[in-house]
């Protein structure tokens, strides 16, 4: 019987752990101290502590971790997403030990953490990129003398960069003098790298991103597309599939061009090319790919009836997708609304705390995937996210309708999420009406 | 805006509630003075207490259910299923109100719910019936003059029958004399009908059922079929979609011979035309025709990607299903276990009381229909049906093992539920193997 060892906490490893249990392969938790009590270590056939609640200590500590990986003699080791999902000395050291990292190869992963090198790698394998450096950039006045070809207003972005962390909006020549080393100073210690790179700002765009999967031998197929374009702060909220903004053909069009772009790469595990789409001009730029499952997989899975962590593993073990392009259907619109234990009251400061009274909406083509229980304590050391409701319905309409009327019937208390706001988001005219952009929640002025 | 008055309790109240929800039909509850925590009142838009906690009082109580739905100035009643969804008068009542009843005409209830005239229709229609009696039996003589002719075993039933009760097996002419009389005073004590008819003994059979929807203008269409062998004392325990022991030839002739039958009735609304399939011989035998929706109604749901209360609802507004045969496409397989608050450590004696523990497995294809919450205690006074959990896969193999890990997450604490006597089934030899009849519980040994 195989085993496979889980290197991350809360929901996503819950849901490996079933994918797991349903292929029949033997599951191993890895849990910090504050996560002695977590719905993951319940449920796996094993489980060791690796280390304090910080998760520098525990869920970032490679060596406590690939230990913990020898003495259960896993066979292999999945990293979920964050965390060690897309650090490719974590991949390599796996490896070294003669086990096999479910993910892309060390050197891919690389390749695509430099956010400059993903942008002329992607380019070169045929996807449109945002126009912007060749590399990275290597002072003030080269990034005027760029500004100068392509107009302001641009973006100085770090090279190791995620999450808006080192990212800066330049639209003139005086935002570049005050803005480059600010970039630079918060990339250094985001990321310990301060090198940066420039791209054209595209203002009013959505966020588009395909579901892909390679076998790590030039296969790979592609599961359609998610828009993600309601972010808070580039963090995403509300996410669905497939992108009912796009015409038939434009979604055939982009997603074969990112799936040879994929193959031709010869990527190994699912991962996802982000996308800025801009309406107007019927255009895709190239923003990132991240090499790892993502948070709202569970769209894709919903829409094409396929397991995404199954077909991980899949690759991981036999270097076989078990599926192919022609299989891959879409059917219906799913939604999926995260739930922060945050107070959107007081700046979505998060709240963690004990869970007194716990109860989801159910029934029909309602999935949620969550860590959380009756009596569980969130402990305050990690992610605010506690659970994902993905609804599945006939059209979009319907499927922002029934996730609103779930919603409605979920109770989280007496802790502080963003149940509320997420309500009122299924409620927004601008929602309803498709007519948004990935700025629509600061334009709106929604947060107080 | 239309306004829907739901004449039931429990997990089948709440499903009702979501789907007029979701078709944006204001729903009205009613509950009894033992129900007022129940999660249908919270969820319903207006509810109204309609008497004492015995059903007598309340969910039977036909005079105070019409009051409500006047009062509530509702256009529709919802029967579920139980209580009165099978009660010709309660039909009649609501439609002289001038009110939609979301079911068939009392005419085609009342004929279907006279076992023995039901027989008789079915088999005009088309439909292979059990050797039996023309019609109901006078005398001990004359079942004993039948079985000459068709053969002992033989089944006395009640014409007004239903979960076994008024049913006894004869193997000679002396059984017929002792029991004869003894199914007669069963009957007319639980149905206050005491007229009796006679079908010849299947043993080792099947319980296969198909899924009905009529327009009442002769349309109809089939939702393929359901398996509902596993049964203890007549109560199916689990059922799944599609029933894998027939062959496509032998799907595709009983599901189409049993939608002819259903539009040559222009029967109106959702129905099941219950068989039994003896494996060996090939063959169906018309068992009885329910005119309401079913608790397991789910499976089909989940293989067809149909709202069945939704159709049920275009009916009767519209008297439009909504969907033709063609769409109707089956996809996968689904299984669906029965929660009961009843201890089968102690011959399955109800257990109702409070929950201080709640938590159901959850994730990719698990869907849960219930009433129960954190915190509610189960009356002492309803059936004990507490949840509904349900599980799709590629194929039965996975279904059924997908269903046994989603109840081994399951927490229902502390009442004594079957929750452990399901897991033990999905796990046993003969029901993964399909290879199982009606009895197999008891013949099994499975209950102590």
């Amino acid at each position: 019987m195989r085993k496979v060892l889980i290197a991350n906490r809360g929901e996503i490893a819950v849901r490996i752990i079933r994918t797991l249990k349903e292929m029949n392969i033997a599951s191993v938790a890895v849990y910090s101290s504050g996560d002695k009590d977590s719905l993951h270590v319940a449920l796996a056939d094993e489980a060791y502590c690796i280390g304090g609640p910080k998760s520098a200590d525990s869920y970032l500590n490679i060596d406590n971790i690939l230990q913990a990986a020898l003495m259960s003699k896993a066979d292999a080791v999945h990293p979920g997403y964050g965390f060690l999902s897309e650090t490719p000395e974590f991949a390599e050291r796996t490896e070294e030990l003669g086990l096999i990292f479910i993910g892309p190869s060390p050197e891919t992963m690389a390749k695509m953490g430099n956010k400059s090198m993903a942008r002329q790698t992607m380019e070169g394998a045929g996807v449109p990129v945002i126009p912007g450096s060749d590399g990275i950039v290597e002072s003030k006045a080269e990034v005027k003398e760029l500004a100068a070809e392509i107009k302001y207003p641009v973006v100085i972005k770090a090279v190791s960069g995620g999450g808006g962390k080192g990212m800066r909006f330049a639209h003139s020549d005086e935002d570049v003098d005050k803005l480059y080393d600010e970039a630079k100073k918060e990339a250094r210690s985001s990321f310990n790298d301060d090198r940066l790179y420039v791209e054209k700002y595209i203002p009013e765009a959505r966020h588009i991103e395909i579901q892909v999967i390679g076998d790590g031998r030039g296969g790979a197929i592609h599961l359609f597309e998610r828009d993600c374009s309601i972010q808070r702060n580039n963090q995403k909220l509300l996410e669905e599939a497939p992108a009912t903004i796009l015409s038939d053909s434009e979604r055939a069009e982009i997603t074969e061009t990112t799936r040879q772009a994929v193959a031709k790469l010869n990527y190994r595990g699912a991962g996802t090319i982000e996308y800025l789409y801009v309406a107007e001009e019927k255009r895709f730029y190239f923003i990132e790919m991240n090499t790892r499952v993502q948070v709202e997989h569970t769209v894709s899975e919903e829409v094409t009836g396929i397991d995404i962590i199954k077909a991980q593993i899949n690759v991981a073990f036999n270097s076989e997708i078990g599926i192919s392009q022609e299989e891959v259907k879409l059917s219906g619109h799913a939604v999926e609304a995260r739930l922060n234990a945050e107070d959107p009251e007081n700046r979505f400061m998060p709240s963690p705390g004990k869970i007194e009274k716990l109860h989801f909406g159910q029934g029909r083509n309602v999935r949620v995937d969550t860590h959380i229980y009756h009596g569980y304590s969130i402990p305050p050391y990690y992610d605010s996210m506690i659970a994902k409701v993905i609804v599945k319905a006939d059209n979009r309409e319907d499927a922002l309708f029934k996730l609103k009327l779930v919603l409605g019937e979920t109770v989280i208390e007496p802790i502080k999420t963003n149940l509320d706001f997420q309500y009122y988001l299924l409620g927004h005219p601008k929602v309803l009406a498709n007519d948004y952009d990935i700025k629509f929640i600061h334009i709106e002025n929604i947060i107080k």
